[in-house]
């Protein structure tokens, strides 16, 4: 097929790292959303906690890929450690506490493409909160507003 | 590319109509499931549902594509009404209740292609239960084995 | 969570089948477009095909989900063949030429839900044409068009 | 919902950087392949190349996520230029020549999740090379076998 009958080539979307800000997520960890495909349920978005941190307990409704940059995790269910240029895959399903070690020096940074929902789990293993395209986008907004950043161009927002 | 290079020409999978049982899924409503795809959390069901049953209502983790084969329903949040021949596209994120008319004469019969959770959500909007690939494949398998017919052949299962 | 807590409930697109008009594809194969998702390369349609015909052998570089509705089709390379209630999952890489054969009565109406392209095989082996989602949007307005129909509203277009 | 009734709390699949070799996938360039969905179309993989280097023009037919660890490269086709931190995505149907600047020093590293397959497109825009999840699990095994290092323990291969 010659390329003129190509309908639409689409541009691609570029985001460096300093377009889009690191805003508190909770105490010890920022966070920079990068996109959301609110139809499909995806968002990409980056991590840095502090040592001694973690993330409530959750259950994941779609995959997530998770590309570790430096830094030291683990999630508390298994027993492998995710240091800088790990590769993690998680299934739909995936139940698991992230953790980062008291031990650690320096900052833990994550990429994750996480597709679908967190619904993190309270003590009984019920669900507390469910966390996904579209919560993380309204968090991320609102938190670039307290933080005195200007609106974020997420990709797909 | 010749096709000599090709390394593995995958084989499809068939399943007919008569292949997997019906089998109940609550008062009125049968349920046929064709496929799962467990770690993307991708479930492809077919419905059958007598007149004037509803589905707890329920927020949605992934995209929903539905074909209506024969009846008639709608869901309590939206006006537009699936009869035979209607396609419905439920992007992540829809919640809504699915009513089946007391009016209809005859099965209401619906193919489903899902991906990611439906959250059942109580009468406060909290989460219920967790209806998934993977608790839906439970669901069949026990039903199937309950209702007297042998294990299901499910594709990905 | 509260409900109240949700920040977007998107809708829902709902297509009844006289909403979208069926076209000529090719001789004895008419096709209703009910879908586009051209980013992530998504499409949604739906064929009719007259005893006799058959497509250009493919191959696919993403997933395929089929339900038929009426008729009778098979693929030239596999055995199995798919009638009223038939649904085939085909993975990524498939390679196959589908068929409706010459002794069919009335029409073969199958609905199909395709990611990715179908890469149209020379005799050789080679890729004659590329259809994906924005090549099968532009030939459906392009047939629309030429038959009289006003711009037909697909879903995501 | 309990937890005791989730049927089947999946693993998660860890890759260490040290756990799969870097090979040569051309001149200048070397590759890590970490994961496949074979019938997803899903490949995941890592590049690392030398100032100089450029893929082929190819069209994607599914999307694509990038993050880049080290070094510069861009589109020949886009202004951006991505540098370590930089996100791209890659819609479906982008065409592309992927170039690393003769001027840049130091390896460009990038992490790639393509779905869907690379279209290598000849000068006449025909294509002239199919490249997706099968034939690069078939390279990348290929490659370890001939620079000496045990079968790769791909994820989903």
């Amino acid at each position: 097929m010659s390329e003129a009958t190509i309908p639409a080539v689409p541009v691609s979307f570029h985001r460096a790292e300093e377009d889009l800000p690191f805003v508190p997520y909770q105490d010890g960890i920022t966070f920079q959303l990068l996109q959301v495909d609110l139809e499909v349920g995806l968002w990409v978005v980056r991590i840095r906690a502090e040592p001694g941190v973690a993330f409530q307990k959750h259950r994941h409704t779609g995959q997530v890929l998770a590309f570790t940059l430096s830094g030291s995790w683990r999630y508390l269910e298994y027993p492998e450690i995710n240091t800088a240029g790990s590769y993690l895959y998680e299934p739909a399903g995936a139940v698991h506490t992230l953790i980062v070690p008291d031990s650690n020096e320096g900052i833990t940074d994550i990429w994750f493409a996480i597709t679908g929902a967190n619904l993190d789990l309270d003590s009984n293993g019920d669900v507390e909160t469910v966390l996904d395209a579209a919560t993380v986008l309204e968090i991320y907004r609102a938190q670039c507003k307290a933080f005195g950043h200007p609106a974020p161009d997420v990709i797909g927002a």
